[in-house]
């Protein structure tokens, strides 16, 4: 089973679509680079959705993170592109991407976007 | 008294049925297989109910949960399953199950589901 | 001042009973006996009420807790008759009960009743 | 300048009346006495307030606690007290004072009192 | 890339206007001096906001913080003035600012303002 | 497996009695009653010894510490007591009790006594 | 049972002077008046001692502390004096006393002293 | 890579043992069976070594705490088995392993040994 | 009482120089320049000291850390500069300052210096 | 100042070389490659050291971290290589390096590698 960092996120088919029910993945393990200077960022990433017909799968999920390790992305975009990804993805009914990211120059910031499936 | 690892959960009767009260039952000591790989995974599991005519019975619902020691399970369908046995063992007012399991691949992944009785 | 185990919960005029407030009481010293097994079960209580006319007198608190010592208690029975006793005692606009009782069997439990005032 | 126990509360006028923002201001260092026993009572007193036209001035607000020092007071009485005073000093648009009291006879107390100013 | 101390906030356009999101960023490294007796106070602070059109610069934001280093400035003027020239700089759909400022006299004093955007 | 209150504490072989290693038991379910108000105390009993030729028995521990439940004990004694008893039950290399009692009068008291075997 | 603040320290038989072991007693409701400013000082207090023939009583440690309520007490002085006030009380084989003085001036501070009963 | 539970642990050369340096691993997903009930037990194991000639691969280490997954084990014992294990497969200069199991009984237990490899 | 910045550390008669004992005090209210960029530094400086025939006055301790506040300084060289300058002041039996500064670059620095008089 | 990844360590003078004291630096910004799977691995890196007459700079320290990030290392080798580098860089007194390496398959792992200056 090949591992490499890549930008699609494989998904799988819910098991209890007949249900909103919440799933919620967090890793410390993000890292990226700052545009402005070229060095590294670090952030924890924190997921939440309720699925509609698809799920996504943790080990892409893994993979998709890891992509961004030569990257260069500010933390505002970076943010809002991981939660357009997901809904890309998986058109989940609801989700929402946190990126909490390491104190630069004494400022610790933490962005957080949301999406809703139109009614 | 056999203890012996069971699917079925016992229950008593509610004994305050005339008011919503909540009763929450959590365990870090769940246990099961990964499907994909075969490994063990582990977990710990959080119910929050509002019982209707029947509770519960604790010692049952451990045996319940050493049931899955060596059943294959994804996170999504085994909290989804636990929610489905309760609310088919004692008809509750309303219930939510909550797994948290332990980091894989560093991801850390908590699953969270409720049921609401129709009115 | 005698100092025995007593069901009776003494009160006192409620000083502001102008204005809804809360009165929070919680106790770690709460032991009563397993009805099945006869063995001690431990918890902690947590009281919150909004007085109308009477508040709940400290002390007579601590002895009706003391009366719970060697009696026989199911988690969700006590904490309803301890709510049950308090509405009886002081008939407060509204009140909660919790009792967060230690690990057995790897399960911890807690339950928590309410009451509301009729309007 | 002069620093003595005082019932009265010194204010200065808001300097952002135009706008509803929260003032919340707590201390470890209150401590009375308990008219039933005259032993020293220790409590943590927290104020958060909505202010209107003026805002309490820090100092004489110690200076105020400190004046509990030799007071006998109930928990309840004392921190709705509190609450009347500050209302009466500068007529805030919304206010709670909450007394959390060291632990007596395994007994930890929380009040918490709230005011509304009239529409 | 001179670095001094400055009032003016550098922003950027907001990357994902079609969304609301928000951002919170907070320093434990905030100094002013206290106006009444020329002593050095410390604060963190916290901002949390919707972007609109714009996002503020971190950096410029730094230098807009130590600004403050040699200034008077009371708790609850400072922080509603932050709050002010967030908005004049960034017109954001909403924002709170809040500042937690160290214990004087054995007082720990929080004040927390907010901004909407007019509909 | 009849289970009452006893002094008696049971013991096993040690399983490995060629090295020197350490058990450490803790349990917050310890209660008496005070000698000089018969009230309930509380406490939490930690228990560390290097076994010799004997271990104590889990059940029978939690018996003896049930033994306890409705007999005076002063906080001193009372600790030394449980060490005299574990010393006399299994002789072991070394053994330290320690009594964590809950706060009385505003103290929180904690007696720790230790013992070793003679070389 | 009278209840009065007392510098007196009443003691009774260590029923176990045949073993070294340990007693610590903590109280964070310690306060005195500073001789500077005259205004209240808090603190938590730690007593740690070894007793030879005598232990102190705790309702009498409790008056004790009460008896600095009014008085003037630099921090060193105190915690030096509780020290040497408690080795004259029950001549232990070895004491530590130690103060945690809250917060004045942004300067947290903690004394701490020790007796070693001569050889 | 084939995946099964297995009491082997595999090794390779320590990269610097021209140095004496730690390796601390620990785990919260050690689980067998209580010997007396058949009901599964928990622990948290942790193995701090100093390697000499060689090292414990993790993989094989987590496939060695696997392999308890359906072995009765006592926790003094498994403690002991699990250190002498280590011990045979590496030859550390010194080595410690301690197991923490979950509550059983209001009871928490640890055992903790410790090798050292003659002079 | 002027309250100005100031290098020079008022003393006062150790009341207590026949016994040895410790002195602890911190604060989290340290900034001084980074001497490389003209940036603000924030530290928590910690002093611990065993007086001998003087002790550090607190208000001019504070008044000494307000000194800085507009100093270029390495934390190396500062953390040492502190402990001189104490030992110049009261030439304590023993002392160790520690400065524990913010985050810079991903970096977190602290820095530990001790003095032991010459016996 | 150019700022790119580079194995080179830069040292400033030791300011204060006539007494030993403690420089600890820690980072939570570590990333490497595992040399098994090619996969991010992620560690919070400690140095702890006394330095003789240089210091290491921490902006090159900040960029030598930074070099490892796209190198395949073992735990083990790469905490005992950071020592080694140290040690090379600026021969201190004594040194301490510890790598505290995020979960994998459950496993926790530290490392800590120290050096001496032979006498």
């Amino acid at each position: 089973m090949p591992s490499e960092p890549s930008r699609t996120l494989e998904t799988f088919p819910n098991p209890n679509p007949e249900r909103d029910y919440e799933i919620n993945i967090s890793t410390p393990e993000f890292t990226c680079v700052c545009p402005m200077t070229g060095q590294p960022d670090f952030a924890t990433i924190t997921i939440n959705y309720v699925p509609d017909q698809r799920c996504v799968e943790l080990k892409s999920l893994k993979l998709y993170f890891w992509s961004y390790r030569n990257e260069g992305a500010f933390h505002e975009k970076v943010t809002n592109t991981i939660l357009d990804d997901l809904v890309q993805a998986i058109a989940p009914r609801r989700a929402t991407v946190s990126g909490d990211f390491n104190v630069r120059g004494g400022l610790h910031t933490v962005v957080t976007a949301s999406y809703q499936k139109p009614a």
